[in-house]
């Protein structure tokens, strides 16, 4: 079939099936069919949908483009964990130290920030020296001897995914479920994995705002998973404010760092013990979820996350010594506080205006070759349900463009919304889909 | 606003401002936004739809986009016709002369074949020299002095069409009302008319297969020309078979001579009467349809219409003797008649298959950089309603192509449905939106 019979057949809202979808998308990855062909087939996609069928489809499709990862050589499970994004969201940077202390292997893939969310490689990369490129062979060798490699989608893991990602982030065409699940599953079931949580997010933070969307994009990924053979658990929880305190990129290292020493702030803490309890679980189907916790606390409470953390880094050409005295890691030019005018309790926060703050001030990108200022980034004051009094800290901005702070400053306290009374704080842990 | 969020607007099928509309419009007619972002805002467009505001401000901006004739020296009713296209339409060849000799100045910018349909361009160029792609001052010279000039979308008109034309044709988003209704309208507003008929099509040959279909793009067309203060009419005609007996190039030429002449089938001249009577109305108020139905046979009947399209084809570089003599014309090396095995009355004529035939024979392309043989193409021997009996010719074949011709053989006589009883034809002529 042409690609134009393709595109029409899908903007009629008729299913495609598995051939036509997979000779488009060989098509396309092999660059004889072009982008504006492309485009319109993803938005007639986002438009029309795709069933589970088609996704799966989808999915294989971009899977099949490229190499995947053989752990068989592992001696333990090999797992791994993936967030929709959000705003403050660096529970990877904690999990995958936990998780391999714990002798689970972990071969994570991670992305840069997207629209209005942070990424895990951009975080990473504000480690003086630290290689998000290692060359599949290292680190897959990471893997299996470290239990851990933390790289971006390297060599020739799904072409196809790398090519139409760039394309949907352009043409509006990101917030569709099965162009999602079939993005995050190719990736993910290319790493050769055995157990896989996802945390899904829900919220005024979230690619997916409410719970009703938020629950099919987890049942989406969870029956994609599980059609490959692979243990998957979604996790649905709250992005209706950042988790933590620190937005950006090295300032949600040096929290990370303060998590895995034991002093991280309660909500991240919560989330990432949550899912790390789900992947011990799979790995070990007796384990309660109460002992897979407590098994997390005693490994930062030990210190051996932590010391796992430096090792990673320094084996991936980074500095650990920075992250035991962050206070020499380069400052912020401009630090400015923005206080609350009137009093009350933080009924609601504005976390996708602040996501975008973010960006303004430097620690994300507007188009895709925008340098990121890794000093930059914010510090939350006050969080939901919190009492304000005129004058208290709301949040705090860094950055190293002093223009940008102002725009900011002048602007970010509207993300606040006050009540008199307190309003009840939505649950962390909204619901797991298995 | 950006690119992006015009697109998601459109996508979620909420109404673009003017400005928004003009802003992209522009923007991509200067190459500042890429194709696959355009692609991406035609398929949400496609899938979406416009609303009357919407469409009027997209042909405004196409129109904007270049340069705008102005025959305000002309001495008489500036006028044209349009048709939405389909099999066998020679119509704008007879009409544009016969006009002239009544009067009408006739600044016809026409089309190529797209499609299944065939394009009054494709067919003028049949003639050995005849050159469409005049300067706009010679063309505006020709249509001042001798009343017609008969030209593709030349210089500067439309520029923005043009592009997303050509965009459209390869991401099936052609067949879209308020993109097609801007396509049309904004070249016709650009040739700066006082009158406008327009042909729109109806049934399995056409564009808007459905009536429903063909009156919502009428009145959509009709809406925009009185917006521009043109007089707009259109008539919805028949495309359940082709028009006429020839379809393809020089067999068309050689049609629209018979039917200059005298000699043309019904069908064809009763199209041709109907669309330049409207013309004539709109040109003098007081004239009734019989009246200017048979002026229009008198000038074909006194051979005038015919000199005129002699002295069009000279004063455009074309060989004039050719049509006195079509016996001398270049004959297809391959000429196959398909008869008829059953016996009864032709119920049904699959005209898509026709114009496709058509294309596979050599009149058309498949791609736009396809050559044309202009000598290819086929005639009817039967339409709708004619008794048929075992060894009737259905259609004769004439190509260059030997291995076409087997293959359009082959399958042809199935595009003919035959009944045993006649069942009754639609009729030619549907209905006029005023």
């Amino acid at each position: 079939m042409l690609p134009y019979q393709i595109i029409e057949k899908k903007s009629k809202g008729e299913k495609l099936s598995a051939e036509e979808i997979n000779e488009f998308i060989e098509g396309y990855t092999a660059g004889r069919i072009p982008d504006y062909q492309t485009s319109a087939l993803l938005m007639a996609i986002f438009i029309k949908g795709m069933d589970t069928e088609e996704t799966l489809a989808l999915t294989k499709s971009m899977l099949d483009s490229g190499d995947k990862m053989d752990f068989s050589a592992a001696t333990g499970f090999v797992a791994d964990k993936h967030s929709t994004g959000g705003v403050g969201d660096k529970v990877s940077i904690l999990l995958a130290p936990i998780m391999a202390v714990l002798g689970i292997h972990i071969p994570m893939i991670s992305g840069r920030g997207l629209g209005h969310s942070g990424g895990t490689l951009d975080k990473l990369e504000s480690i003086p020296g630290f290689d998000v490129n290692l060359s599949l062979d290292r680190w897959r060798e990471l893997v299996l001897e470290e239990k851990v490699g933390l790289v971006g989608q390297t060599g020739n893991i799904c072409p196809a995914d790398k090519k139409l990602y760039s394309l949907r982030d352009v043409t509006a065409t990101v917030r569709s479920i099965p162009l999602i699940s079939a993005s995050i599953m190719s990736k993910k079931i290319a790493e050769g994995i055995q157990g896989l949580v996802l945390d899904v997010k829900t919220g005024n933070g979230a690619f997916m705002q409410t719970l009703e969307e938020s629950r099919a994009l987890a049942k989406s990924l969870v029956s994609i998973g599980k059609g490959y053979g692979i243990q998957t658990k979604a996790v649905i929880t709250d992005m209706n404010q950042p988790l933590g305190l620190a937005i950006g990129n090295w300032v949600e290292m040096k929290e990370s760092v303060q998590g895995l020493q034991g002093n991280g702030p309660e909500d991240l803490m919560a989330v990432t013990y949550e899912l790390g309890a789900q992947i011990l679980m799979m790995a070990d189907p007796q384990m309660d979820k109460q002992d897979a916790i407590e098994l997390q606390q005693q490994v930062v409470n030990d210190g051996r996350a932590f010391e796992k953390l430096l090792r990673i880094v320094e084996l991936q050409g980074g500095d650990p010594r920075i992250l035991e005295t962050p206070e020499k890691y380069p400052k912020a030019a401009h630090v400015v506080r923005v206080n609350a005018d009137g009093s009350g309790f933080i009924a609601a926060i504005d976390t996708l205006a602040l996501g975008f703050a973010g960006i303004e001030l430097g620690a994300g990108r507007r188009v895709i070759t925008d340098p990121i200022d890794h000093s930059s980034g914010m510090y939350m004051g006050k969080k939901l349900g919190d009492p304000v009094s005129p004058g208290d800290e709301l949040i705090t901005l860094h950055s190293n463009d002093a223009a940008a702070v102002d725009r900011v400053a002048a602007q970010i306290a509207d993300a606040f919304t006050l009540s008199e009374k307190p309003a009840p704080t939505p649950p962390l842990i909204v619901e797991e889909i298995l």
